[in-house]
């Protein structure tokens, strides 16, 4: 039965304390047994990575290339697009939630994508880019819920566990 | 050789004033003899292809349903691409120039795909929506212009002719 | 309202035998008043390009690549999908009718979208590669009339407009 | 570091001697504990997925469709693209290997995009589709080998199996 899978995105050239946020981040997805879907490139996406292999996660890529070793090595099944940023989309249809560190555009449209896809997401506040410009705020007036603001990796997942066991009810 | 195509990006749900200035728009672009891209659908997007009719301009329309019927009726030449949202991206690659009125979450996606393509954006401000809020702004430090804040279609228009007339020279 | 689309299909290395037969097909698709549709490549694509300009016709092509420039010049209206042969999907769901001259791989991907998609396909006998090797055939029970054989261009858009007569009664 | 995925494809509508085929097939790819990735969908799919999790396999599936929950139960890791048949494409892109048991139009798109993206491809010989009439053939010149011909899930596994070891020296 299928699995729970939390995106992380971010910058692929994203600065130390991004890179920081999301390999604790994906840590704490790996601890909490969820898959960890990434872009598969570098920066925010493969600090994320890491994180989750650090503690024996699952991690699932999307490239953009049709060539798997541009992935970065610490994915471990990945989905070769070869359809550049137009994947941003089949990201986001796949995560079940989204987290979001930092940004520039291609963060941009995986997060309109995710709240046209009804997705929770999750956005660091405090840290340069998008996640933190849209964290509390409205897209538009499709949904009634916002995007969470977060500040820290336990949070982020203390809020999506939460979300699942309720689901399960 | 190829056309200059001009894309008009709104809200399928657009408010009359947002549909009126869609339709001066529409009509600048067929007296310019630039092709009108839209995403075939309502709103913004039918506003704009009645305007661009109503001058005999030529309207090619990037469907998300594969079925070509489902395209509003003033649309010439539809790409059904039955790939959903996930063909916002292809629209921005087609357009040579993107004109943005007022928009939601699928427009914000089109704006942050534009961005990152490199192609010029015009934005109307004052009127709902993500035009008014992004116009004059930049997305990231990726490019160094902005997306550019028009108020009448003439006023876009004569900017996207002028661009073209700089590139010929 | 929707102007009707031809899609033509073959190998961008074509010879010359499929390349002068394409250019009549493209001739005869122009003359017709129906918009040409191609892969906006070399070989098959660009032959039939040619064929149709000589004629004043309109021509459309969806490309692999996300940069226009690589179309072939003879293409008014560029799709840069980005999306490598991932877009050979797109093309088949675009044309109303499929004309197939020889073709290799990505020519029988095409084909099989086509028959999927339900569109009438008319594949050129006697000539090298997929068209010769399905014309008069079926690939699967799903359809009951058959991929057309033809041998000319004028029987190949005789029989497209009789079948869009046929269609307006 | 990446997974070996092993893509198994044919119909959803499969009888039942493909889908017990394509379930000895899903079983021998968990015992090689490789990535099994299907379609998704029902037919050849879902028994090669249900042979896989008998095993304590891991399945990975590409859905056409947006929703998850249209995936098979036994799928773990569903994407769901939302693209319909264009993402044909994109599971063979992410398939290491492709075997094919019978199959129509679908299945046929699927095997020309493995051998334009340089898979190797194991066809079931002596099932009723597309497996059967392209096992020992070549699709075109681009390529030097052959879709190889097999009779039995072991067999495919084995030649699999010799074709990973002898990369990795």
């Amino acid at each position: 039965m299928y699995k729970t899978i939390v995106g992380v995105i971010g910058s692929s050239q994203a600065g130390e304390e991004e890179a920081e946020i999301a390999k604790k981040v994906g840590r704490e997805i790996a601890k909490r047994e969820y898959v960890l879907l990434t872009g598969a490139r570098g920066g925010v996406m493969k600090a994320a990575c890491i994180g989750a292999k650090s503690e024996g996660g699952l991690t699932l890529g999307i490239l953009p290339f049709s060539k798997k070793t541009k992935a970065n090595r610490y994915t471990d099944i990945v989905i070769p697009t070869g359809m550049g940023s137009t994947r941003n989309s089949l990201n986001t249809l796949t995560a079940d939630y989204i987290i979001v560190v930092g940004g520039g555009s291609g963060t941009l449209s995986e997060i309109a994508f995710a709240w046209m896809y009804n997705k929770p997401i999750l956005a660091f506040s405090g840290v340069k880019g998008w996640s933190t410009k849209l964290a509390g705020k409205q897209l538009d007036d499709k949904r009634k819920d916002h995007i969470i603001p977060v500040e820290t990796a336990k949070e982020a997942l203390n809020c999506i566990y939460r979300h699942e066991t309720s689901k399960e009810r």
